[in-house]
């Protein structure tokens, strides 16, 4: 055992364990003896939206992240796999070197980093050592590794923007690290100047403020993107401030319109961003496959050197051991042919996607003109791409508006609160739009607008 | 930012960030500025036989655990995951509802557990509602959300028996929980008067017990299983110690014997054990599928009450969001296509290992008989089934003594001592032949008592 300070055992275990010894009824377990991730508010406010969604199988959903599935085939998860063995064969693997590859442990690092790479290459202009990629089940996975191996202790601090995805300040609370909010600039994402300040109010404090986590574009809730000058003054902040930066880009093909939005990473000349990949969007979620670009060298005991993607793949070795081959091969297949070119081959969904938001914001203009607007003291943002957009509303959007509005006018949407580390958007609401139809939109936002006006009336 | 003490940044780190923000050459990161767990010399134990088994490609193997892959075929993964999406569609899911299933993101519990509960029942004669069931990306996440939901904070400590797997001390180095080691009882697993011992000398500290892992069939690296008498000892014991069960039961179905062997879950009357399933011996492991049987109940506020499993899922959505859906569709066809009766369908696998292991002991007689045995200082112990046997020898069986033996003498094997997180197992080899064919035990054998005798002459 270390020789850490002990706390005193929680109360009232002793008896509950005397109960249990007795051979009664199980004694139940308490809540408030887990770990006390599983009483934040957070996980509540997910597991509520799925049960609704199950409550209320026939609303229209503007709820959940999800793409599209019309462009999904079974048929064509047997092609993919087959053309991912083929591929090795034709590698020169043999019969056994491919079945050893589907069906055996594999390595930690994965099997199709040199496919990922050029993908990137193709599609981001990233020049990525396959050395420097891990393969995680889903972004998630990647996002939590990075978290456990950037932040050492309690003296580490993650700087997220706010609002931010809930998948990292989740993973942050099951790894018990501390996250610091950062409010959004102009325009969208962490304002450089307020990263300053915040990490040197970290530092000040004597503890480290150890990476940034930031998602430059069509962001999750807001649907912001990150405006391309701040995105290298960002990088030159957080260099200055010894910060390091997760990017997370599950949406970035997704371009309402045709403007140039350079990665982190693209823009990355100090190996400064870590970046989390994810295919959910861009391929499938069934597969659950994601990456990380860990390209940072570290140097251990005599100097040996390391790439971060190795720690990573070093931590992975405990939460998943390695990455499921099965989707991997199923992913690579899809990824050759495709000819490692993933924003052509998602050229239709991005349309369909665009053409969605502007029916979105178009109803919501329908519905709601400036004056009509200005009188009930609602807004929306009109995001540039992605899946969401926000809409402001002058009363509380918490779980019970999405219950009356669920049952009343059969619509549901994601309250955006638990989306605020710090607290606010108590008063907004998510919109996604990726997997519904036009018919669907236009019928969805007519029963928001009657929610809406009921509510604010 | 949470009001806890704060101790001071690591020192340099300010210098460090200043070099990074003049723009010369990438600063590297430095290892003892990441989390602990990766200076943790049991994960460079792992590392350096992987990298081993890549730098002897042709060595006669013991090294992994991995089963045999004779009985694999690529063209069973098609078969598999149609026989489970006409299953779907047969129980009536539309074709929109089929494709939802196989390539959307699901539900984080899982899609295949009421397949998984007919499983158990079938073979490990074990009632359990679906609901109890968690699907999990290997035994490993299981192990991870376990120990996270069970573990509250430093004064929870996990006991865990010596020799032990690594993946679950691992687990808890990465989630920074105090683990404190029992030692095996007479025959195999940890000894029930050890384990009320431990419980109490924790509590005694003011700390609480809060689990015991154990792996009660053919342990890993020991391959030594519990006397069935010792198994409900052991439950009454954690039951009177209120120290919670944790079984991972990866090797069950691999017996060389008759002997009959319950589960601790099936003796369990007190919902006292939380039972780790894993696919990856019975079924394949690139498919990476695991589950965990948590049928405990928790009270939370208002006297909610949910199951464990519920909370372990709520951890899930932090972790990988949820199981791969396409891993989970092909085991799932697998299952229905083998009558969800894992343990008939392994009966070839299992009298392979039998057979395999039978000729590894007689192999190590035939070099060894027992008058050079005694004059050497060797032995070895004859596990009842499972894939591993440990070899005693009269000198370190480290990693230098791996480098000699794979470069010498053409063979690898796996040193026990990162298995014992209390010291010991320095001069042991684990000894697999899961994945061996009856010529390579032979030969490697032969080569190996080479190597024995040199080092012990």
């Amino acid at each position: 055992m270390s020789a850490r300070d002990a706390p005193a055992a929680p109360e009232g275990a002793a008896e509950r364990a005397a109960e249990r010894g007795r051979g009664g009824p199980p004694a139940p377990l308490r809540l408030g003896d887990l770990h006390a991730s599983l009483a934040d508010p957070l996980l509540d406010a997910m597991t509520f939206l799925n049960e609704a969604t199950t409550r209320y199988p026939h609303a229209v959903s503007f709820a959940p992240g999800r793409p599209y599935e019309g462009f999904f085939e079974p048929a064509d998860v047997h092609r993919y796999l087959d053309t991912y063995l083929d591929h090795l064969a034709a590698r020169g693997a043999g019969r056994d070197a491919v079945r050893s590859t589907l069906f055996q442990y594999g390595p930690t690092k994965g099997v199709i980093a040199d496919l990922v790479a050029r993908t990137l290459a193709n599609d981001e202009g990233l020049t990525v050592r396959p050395e420097a990629l891990v393969l995680t089940v889903g972004a998630q996975e990647g996002m939590l590794l990075t978290l456990r191996a950037l932040c050492a202790g309690p003296e580490d601090v993650l700087l997220v923007s706010s609002p931010c995805y809930v998948g990292v300040t989740g993973a942050a609370r099951l790894l018990d690290l501390t996250t610091l909010p950062v409010p959004e600039g102009p325009g969208g994402g962490p304002d450089p100047a307020a990263v300053r300040a915040a990490a040197r109010a970290v530092r000040a404090g004597g503890r480290r403020p150890r990476a940034l986590y930031v998602v430059p574009d069509f962001a999750n809730p807001s649907g912001t993107s990150m405006p391309v000058r701040a995105r290298s003054r960002l990088l030159d902040v957080a260099a200055e401030e010894g910060v390091l930066v997760v990017e997370d880009n599950p949406y970035g093909f997704f371009a309402r319109d045709a403007g140039e939005r350079p990665t982190l990473k693209a823009l990355d000349r100090r190996r400064q961003v870590v970046y989390l990949g994810s295919f959910a969007k861009t391929c499938f979620p069934g597969a659950r496959l994601g990456y990380v670009v860990a390209d940072q060298e570290v140097v251990g005991p005599g100097g040996r050197r390391t790439l971060l993607a190795d720690e990573l793949a070093r931590l992975k070795s405990m939460t998943t051991v390695n990455t499921p081959a099965l989707s991997q091969a199923v992913i690579g297949g899809m990824l050759l042919r495709h000819d490692c070119r993933l924003r052509e081959a998602n050229a239709p969904a991005a349309a369909y996607y665009a053409a969605n938001t502007a029916v979105l914001l178009g109803e919501l203009e329908r519905h709601f003109p400036p004056s009509e607007r200005r009188r009930l003291g609602i807004s929306w943002n009109e995001p540039e791409g992605g899946f969401f957009a926000v809409l402001t509303v002058p009363f509380a959007a918490d779980e019970a508006a999405v219950e009356r509005c669920a049952r009343d006018h059969g619509v549901l949407w994601t309250p955006t609160a638990p989306f605020y580390p710090a607290g606010g958007g108590e008063r907004r609401l998510r919109l996604s739009v990726s997997s519904l139809t036009e018919r669907q939109i236009v019928d969805g936002v007519a029963a928001l607008a009657g929610f809406v006006r009921a509510e604010a009336g």
